[in-house]
């Protein structure tokens, strides 16, 4: 097995030296390749999805997690349909994205280029492997995927059909490669890999993550957890800001950006606080609140130290009653995960103080934190969301599977 | 001492957040004060450099690491320059480099943030003990700086006027913390600080590079070796040649931008290598050629096989004598360090396809390897140069000490 992690790393990172050099229209003929045979398999991918729900029962996986993993002919289509989106996309290679002439007479550009062979590490939809595969190859790059084991069958499947359309349009098999061991110890032997590997991106439970990033030698780049809050100020339009905690709180709960948290400036929260909870209680949510907080919302029940610093990905919300801006900004930038954060505000300077001191990924006034994503922010796809500083933070899109290089256009200067 | 480190990167952090929101006008009157406190005390820098230099001559270290050592009122006033430079600079933070507006109404902006708390590791020249706070001081990060025990005492001089500064400034002391263990271990403890460090920047040996990857939880941008190389093409200007490669080997040697490989093709091989090696061997570099070199360059030795990967910092080149383009590039790509690269042609579309295959940090066309750097560039400063492809690659400015954050205006916008 761990030989076989070791080679399939080097044939990713020598495949990656041809998609390095693939013009735009080749990498196109590629995703197009791939929803044919996509589309031309759909039964023996549902067979193969078959086989991973019927293990799933077998070990009682929850109902969230099988539904995850549960292929249907529509949602087939779907994971098809954002392979198309993303032949649709501007190819970033090539770009310039930077040009400067020196004193003397050099011509200097920052050119875009592919990272080159990028690892991802998933767990359990196996549309990521389609959706992950078909970004990595439109930015050049070629990719060893490492998914769930839950889903192991249908993934096999899936990247059987990738790496047949790899030889229907003439690409090396190694653009991409995918480790079949479900034990943690590829995962272990891939994040050694840094001789052959340019990046690795998790995707996943924040304890995975964390065993990531402490084991690996390849650089990371972290998609984290979103413990975001949503910070009433006094001036806000309290009917505003109910539809922006409720939509928040409630349109999605199991997704990073959802709101885990509700801060309340006190001048205004015997108004705003009963109206809100009650709403968020009539959609099933449960109300951790702060001492000020149970005095004026029923049915709340007090939060532990540890909520505060929790992503609860479900119906539950911490509600905490604040003095005043300050207290909120610090609140949020120590408890929170820097993912997204937004304020409610009718004031103009308190809504660009929270912008600017709020040390988060994406930073809201008046708006709900539901739009941290690729597709609403307008890149066109999303790879996830980085919660880390280093080269991406945020929503990754084509761009951030990119590096630069410095193109350099002489006469036959010579440093003095 | 270990809890000494924790402290220190505690400290950082903390003073970090202070710095995130400090105006360009703070920061700027900081680093004048810098300027102000070194210019005040430079006996006393030079006497503390004596203490260093004494212990230097006791302990045997090299004429080159000595010199990097020594301070003199000269280099002091250098130091200063390079600070006063740096304030002159605009000040990346704020800056807005990206923009969009949304179907649905939200304005979504890409904002310049800094990093937050950064960590430098460097060797043995003090003067990156004020050049790193500078640049990372402007970019609105607080540093933890760890400087080779060599310079200690030196350093310890320079932290505790800059902190003088600080204080004379009213910013707290921890935005610059100084680790003045000097012991590996120290090194170590600063590596597992993640929960306080956003990212570590080392400068130094491979080895120290290696080191600091292998058991760094903190996230590395690497400034690795440069194995440079220029390729004379066949259709080359062979004095333009000549003065390129003389230029990028002698030029200054011991730097990571200096040439350490001389590829040549088969056709002019014969023509060009006897002069150009004649004015190299003038210089006093050693040959070291393939059997083909070997054949034409008087005194030449055989290379080895481990010679091809070498970064020498020395006046020592290896000559290869080369079928094509295409073998060029792949010798390049395989044995070289992706630093900077250069061809020698006249042909344009040789160029073009040197410069797009070669996956180097800088390619460079009719042009010395020895321009990589931040200032040749135009970046006004450099901090050191990326030889890895995450976040920042080639030379790194104030720019590359910054990470991003969406900010994003909205009127009450929820998702549906």
């Amino acid at each position: 097995m761990r030989g076989s992690v070791w080679r399939k790393a080097k044939s990713v990172k020598e495949a990656s030296a041809v998609l390095y050099n693939s013009s735009s229209k080749k990498k196109d003929a590629l995703l197009k390749a791939i929803v044919s045979q996509i589309l031309g398999h759909i039964p023996s991918i549902l067979e193969a999805n078959k086989k991973d729900l019927n293990a799933a029962a077998a070990a009682g996986l929850s109902e969230v997690l099988t539904d995850r993993l549960t292929l249907t002919e529509k949602r087939i289509e779907q994971m098809v349909g954002g392979v198309n989106d993303i032949i649709k996309l501007p190819d970033p290679v090539g770009k310039v994205v930077d040009k400067t002439k020196r004193p003397n007479g050099l011509l200097i550009e920052k050119m875009r280029v592919p990272l080159g062979a990028v690892g991802i590490i998933y767990e359990s939809r196996p549309n990521v492997t389609v959706d992950a595969a078909a970004l990595c190859l439109k930015s050049g790059n070629a990719v060893l995927l490492r998914g769930g084991s839950e889903a192991i069958n249908t993934n096999k499947r899936l990247v059987a059909l990738i790496r047949q359309a790899l030889n229907d349009v003439g690409l090396p098999p190694g653009c991409v490669e995918f480790i079949d061991s479900t034990d943690r110890g590829a995962v272990l032997e891939m994040l050694k890999q840094d001789a052959y590997l340019d990046v690795v991106i998790p995707r996943g439970s924040q304890q995975l993550i964390r065993f990531i990033q402490t084991n690996s030698t390849v650089p990371v780049i972290a998609h984290g957890e979103g413990n975001c809050h949503v910070y009433v100020d006094r001036s806000a339009d309290l009917s505003m800001a109910e539809e922006i905690i409720f939509n928040a709180k409630v349109q999605r709960p199991s997704v990073c950006n959802a709101a885990e948290k509700l801060l309340v400036h006190e001048s205004i929260a015997s108004e705003f606080l009963p109206r809100a909870c009650r709403r968020l209680k009539e959609a099933g949510v449960e109300i951790r609140g702060d001492k000020e907080t149970l005095a004026l919302v029923d049915g709340a029940v007090l939060a532990t130290d540890s909520d505060w610093s929790k992503e609860f990905l479900d119906l539950i919300i911490a509600v905490k009653v604040i003095k005043n801006l300050e207290d909120a900004i610090q609140h949020i930038n120590r408890y929170g995960s820097h993912h997204s954060d937004a304020i409610v505000t009718r004031n103009t300077k308190n809504g660009e103080r929270f912008l600017r001191e709020v040390d988060s990924a994406a930073v809201y006034v008046n708006a709900s934190t539901r739009f941290t994503d690729g597709f609403e922010f307008g890149l066109g796809a999303e790879i996830g969301i980085s919660t880390q500083k280093l080269h991406a933070r945020g929503p990754m899109g084509l761009e951030e599977l990119t590096s630069t290089k410095y193109v350099v256009h002489g006469k036959g200067q010579v440093r003095k």
